[in-house]
């Protein structure tokens, strides 16, 4: 019944341990395993642990009460939530701007070296230039290219061919280095890590996947991956970084390492710290934990994830890692307004984000399946190797892919004010316009823009391809930058296409009301925009955090309609080809048990219908209370493996009294036959409150009533299984007992829910779509 | 059993019926009561409605694939949801307007008049004016003060005292009117409505509170009441208002007005459009809506409410009802930087703000409580007119008292440009400084503000008390804007000192290195802000949702920091003296079963010592499956109040089959009893299957197993407290069947789980202090 459960990009499970990965520090681990631990891929029951926490919290309130001291401790407990809260935004933050100053740094290497100091970025070592004119920011005499440095000659066909060579030999040794790092060392940093977060937080165990190895190693493969030039993006690892972070700061307080229910708490949390520094967006980082990785958010983590998310953000401020004191390097402010009949084009920009997210859902889980299935799995160094190659090769002749996506990104939500100097910008100006600084009315395109389309549609395509590829691969990998990078190119080409018409012909119909000539009237920058909202919204299936996140990226609410419109279509269209979303569709590729919220079951099946034992299978096996001998005891956990075993008045009356977990079993029985004298293979186990006196000549009862869980889950068989479903969401079981007047019948698990719900939805899936 | 829930402001059940709000045209009503509906002041049964739609939703889509008509409908049925939100939106967003356009006119109406038409307020009055001085901005020759029209007189005492007179007379009509159509049509019009809205959404059924009438007459009243000139605001009645938009559009779509548990989705996502167009700030509507009021919050709702939040906002903005294309009236924008030292002052002010409202809460709930229980509550309208006497006469003379206090908010918001003429920014200005168009450094203050800041003083006071004693009479009254308007008074007192020490000890350690002559380091309106914000927070316990709608207020992320840390102090300080906000301390008040989301049950008790019956009492009043007659059942139903009956395989087993609603249970003896020949008196109850066959003689047997729950909840009775409060707030349950070993023990119902609660909290309430 064991089931193992791998990770789309991770290794095998004997790969983890043979390599030694396995055994290393490991933060999830607990030194001695006690009673109500967990094994590994195990379930949790979110009851017992909340359970066990108030009788935590209830036994330091009482004890506050005795001295000056324990009252300290008391109100140290109740404030350690807030320290966590405050160091994983501290840490985060830090890792976030110290990652930002690597890869800045590291994708310039690519191209050159800055003379004056070889850890200055190509920006900053212009900075100190005299050369400011805007025309010439990217050439100061400090940096030099290669060829420059190396021959002497920064132009020419030789210059060329070298600075080609080196470009892409040197994504190749980051890329090299990146999956060798995390094939060695942490084989769990691999991938974006949100769906194993998704998967961690709905209350699953995989111990060291956030474990400080993890953590170390996916921050350095992070700088080198992105730097490396392929196409993925560092947000969704980010959060993984965030999480590790959560993780590192649980294990300072035993009320958070020692309850898996309350460390997730904080892992919801350090998950909003994380969205919240990859966008600089606090508030769309709590709607992102909110709406797409936690699974218990009561309302005191929506509170703490804001404070996270905002010293987070805060921190990384102060770093500045991008020198204009914002958070991303692609925050714009916009100063025109937008009108109505642009709802057309952004309504269709939706509809392209929800074609390009379903596009790249099912071509990339088809390709990470043949990778799981076929020999393809087995060379993951090669396989990144040779993507990197063929990014690196293809990507440089194109100005718009040879530099980082997040700076292409920028570039396109810019708008072309006065002083751009780039191509996109490339405006035929009117000689007689005096330029102001801002408001800047349409012009025709020039020359520059023209071939910038052109490269940005080769952009576009050759994207849209490599990141399907990329995706998976053995090292840390987010998708948001590709996905906001396909829409932002195709936003950009739209909007400088519904420019130029509107320019070029102001009486038709539909410009008539709005664009008179000379008027700024289209902004191909806000196009960009919500294009990238769209594919974003395409692929996630995000809505609000979506909306939110662009919103502080705009800082203006001005802007909520087109971005609204373009994510409702967008995962409109995208949620007609299939539900889920590409963190879902990985988690199903893994198996991970998994309990989506947003399913809603809709089927006419009973309780009966999906507990175990079937109609044809042996009985249930179950304890009596006062008959089973420890003899008994063993070979049912010899012979069976279920994780537990309901406890039952006598086999014939069937009266159900309680559930007893096999780990606990084991344990108690194996400390009984250790410690306690006379306890033999013939001992009988009670589970009564008294076990009665037996003459000296019998072998000595153990009792064990102290294991038995005495309040189990119990529904009828009657019960719909959409109130099961409910139940098992809502309470986060981990088996519920059926009963039928007050005899039991049988057992459901969570695994068998989600077994019967992936049945029933084969069987039927369009019976979901509009709900 | 049946207790009598008495809104704090809301007459007497009897006194609603008596004047014939009662039976008016009321929404929540279903034309003809059937098996399945609730009664009036009855919790319903989240489990049931989420399964009764489960199969209407099923029902559709089987019958999809029957015709192309049946496609349609089923399209229709899904997209209803959307509709309904468009709608709502819609229309709250233009009442919003609406009512902001007619407070503005009445309150204006109240000192004077617009000769040229007399539908203008004062501001719109003088667009028109040549005098377009700032200055001279508030006079303009169009707009007369009513001595000057009605004596020719503007200035002298006489002018002065017949002004004063004509503007308490106003206002004392206003209220009258206000107060007499609230009691004369809709009672339920009266109140915030928050706490009500709350106790519905947590599941409980009070007819006619948010039906046509309530609508229509809280919109008009509204505007009475706010332009009397009471201490009171329009934000929480707005809330109210959406809500009966929301429930007037659930009528359009059985799906919503036949589910109670729908109902109450659109009812969230109506809560948060109200507090999008309430404050113009959409998302923090949202997250006010998932914060503070709403009770079962799926992420369909999420999305759903945002979609209505921006349709209302831009409603709203469309309809423009303060000529600058803002939302509200005092959204402001800042530029300067706010610094490190100032948080001492921030926190200052949350202290304030936490004080301010525990003073609040207490005062406002031992006041309501006198109301309630002495001869006080038999006079509302007499009440009414009372403070609005108090408070007009005490208003007019303090010119910061005397306008509208959303007026008095937006100038204490504001910072103070080189063009503002408000007697708050009569600063000595240094000649030589050239006056640049932002960015003023620090001033010496004038007389002006010195005389301001006394007169402030007084306004403080005057707000604080008659906030009191205005919250909670008989008329619609939000606490949003006077809260908000005593800590924007604390917070710009505060921030003029600040200010001036700044400016007068430069060389004071603590302004040393911030703070340079000649630098504009202190901005008092950002002041004004934090300390609304405190006192907001201090009253009603919100959190994230508070700093979200002021950062919407503010449009930057720059003062998120001084916001989160007032709102954090405010709450903790508050939360030191009592857990509960403003709307659960009269919910409290009133009596309402409202289960808590944040109240953490920690005690150690079991759900033996909760269940009915108790020790003593007589037993549990069960019916058996196939023994108990149609008279016996008569007799239960008649001697017993209980909402249900569990059904048991026999009195000595007492296995548990099901249970049945006493309401189901009386219509279907009634039916039987109408229409299905041989029904009499001793004809047997069969809850089996199948009922045996009977000769002839004997009398016709009752077969009941259809209306006979197979599946009700159960938990054992070793089960711990606080597992049964999750239980019934996650699940939403209205009881909960008590069992050992499969045997029936008792019952435990929302009431009692209610009750327990209290006990236990009176006994010792520390304990849940930290949480």
């Amino acid at each position: 019944m064991s089931v193992k459960y791998l990770s789309t990009c991770a290794p095998l499970k004997g790969e983890v341990e043979m390599n030694g990965a396995g055994n290393l520090m490991d933060f999830l681990d607990e030194p001695f395993p006690d009673v109500g631990t967990y094994e590994d891929f195990h379930t949790i029951d979110w009851l017992r642990e909340k359970s066990r926490d108030t009788d935590r919290h209830r036994k330091i309130t009482s004890k506050s009460k005795e001295s000056f001291w324990e009252l300290i401790k008391s109100l140290l407990d109740a404030w350690s939530g807030w320290v966590v809260m405050l160091l994983i935004g501290l840490l985060s933050g830090t890792l976030a701007g110290v990652i930002d100053l690597a890869v800045d740094w590291m994708t310039d290497l690519k191209e050159g070296v800055c003379l004056s100091a070889f850890w200055y970025s190509h920006e900053q070592c212009c900075w100190t230039s005299n050369e400011t004119t805007f025309d010439d920011r990217d050439k100061c005499p400090q940096w030099q290219k290669w060829a420059e440095l190396m021959t002497g000659h920064a132009e020419g066909a030789g210059a060329y061919v070298l600075n080609y060579f080196l470009y892409v030999l040197w994504a190749l040794l980051f890329s090299f280095l990146a999956v060798s790092l995390v094939r060695v060392f942490a084989p769990y940093a691999c991938g974006s890590g949100i769906p194993e977060i998704k998967t961690i937080l709905s209350g699953f165990i995989i111990r060291g996947y956030l474990g400080k190895w993890t953590l170390l190693i996916k921050t350095v493969t992070l700088v080198l991956a992105v730097s490396s030039g392929l196409s993925l993006g560092k947000e969704g690892p980010l959060v993984h970084v965030a999480c590790c972070c959560g993780n590192l700061f649980c294990s300072l307080f035993s009320k958070y390492s020692k309850n898996e229910g309350k460390r997730r708490e904080v892992l919801s949390a350090a998950a909003a710290a994380g969205v919240s520094v990859a966008f600089g967006a606090p508030i769309g980082g709590v709607l992102f934990s909110l709406e797409e990785v936690s699974y218990y958010f009561p309302l005191k983590t929506l509170w703490r994830s804001f404070f996270a998310a905002l010293v987070a953000a805060f921190t990384l401020r102060s770093i500045n890692p991008f020198g204009n004191s914002r958070l991303v390097l692609f925050y714009v402010e916009y100063h025109t307004p937008w009108y109505m009949a642009e709802l057309v084009p952004f309504i269709l920009l939706g509809v392209f984000g929800g074609l390009w997210g379903t596009l790249f859902i099912r071509a990339n889980i088809a390709w990470c399946r043949r990778r799981k299935t076929t020999q393809l799995g087995k060379y993951p160094v090669l396989e990144v190797i040779a993507v990197t190659g063929i990014t690196a090769v293809l990507a440089f002749p194109n100005p718009y892919t040879r530099r980082s996506t997040s700076e292409l990104i920028s570039e396109l939500f810019n708008d072309c004010g006065a002083l751009e100097s780039s191509q996109l910008c490339d405006y035929i100006n009117n000689p007689n316009m005096s330029r102001p600084v801002d408001d800047i009315p349409d012009r025709p395109a020039g020359p520059g823009v023209y071939n910038a389309l052109w490269q940005l549609a080769l952009a576009l395509v050759f994207k849209i391809v490599i990141t399907i590829f990329t995706f998976g691969m053995k090292i840390p990998s987010g998708l948001f930058i590709p996905s906001m990078a396909v829409g932002a190119i195709a936003g950009r080409i739209v909007g400088i296409a519904v420019e130029q018409m509107a320019y070029h012909h102001h009486d038709w119909i539909i410009f008539k009301n709005w664009c008179r000539p000379g008027a700024d009237c289209v902004t191909p920058g806000l196009y960009a925009m919500v294009g990238a909202a769209a594919c974003l919204g395409g692929v996630t299936r995000m809505t609000v955090s979506l909306v939110v996140i662009m919103f502080e990226l705009t800082g203006g609410l001005e802007y909520i309609v087109p971005l609204m419109a373009a994510a409702v279509t967008s995962k409109w269209v995208a949620d007609a080809f299939g539900k889920e979303g590409i963190y879902e569709s990985h988690i199903q590729l893994n198996g991970y048990p998994y309990l989506d919220v947003r399913d809603e079951f809709t089927h006419r099946t009973l309780a009966t219908d999906v507990m175990r034992p079937r109609r044809n299978d042996p009985p249930l096996a179950v304890l009596t209370q006062d008959t089973t001998t420890v003899e008994d005891v063993e070979a049912l956990i010899k012979d069976t493996d279920y994780n537990g075993f309901p406890v039952v008045v006598s086999r014939e009356s069937e009266r159900l009294i309680g559930f007893v977990q096999r780990r606990d079993l084991t344990l108690a029985i194996k400390t009984a036959r250790q410690k306690q004298d006379g306890v033999v293979s013939s001992s009988v186990v009670y589970f009564t409150e008294d076990a009665p006196q037996l003459p000296a000549s019998n072998p000595q009862p153990l009792k064990l009533r102290r294991i038995l869980n005495l309040s189990p889950f119990t529904v009828t068989d009657h019960t719909p299984m959409e109130t099961v479903v409910d139940i098992f969401r809502k309470l986060g079981l981990r088996q519920c007992l059926v009963t039928r007047s007050g005899r039991l019948l049988g057992i459901i698990t969570k695994k068998d829910v989600l077994r019967h719900m992936a049945q029933m939805m084969n069987q039927d899936p369009e019976s979901i779509m509009f709900n």
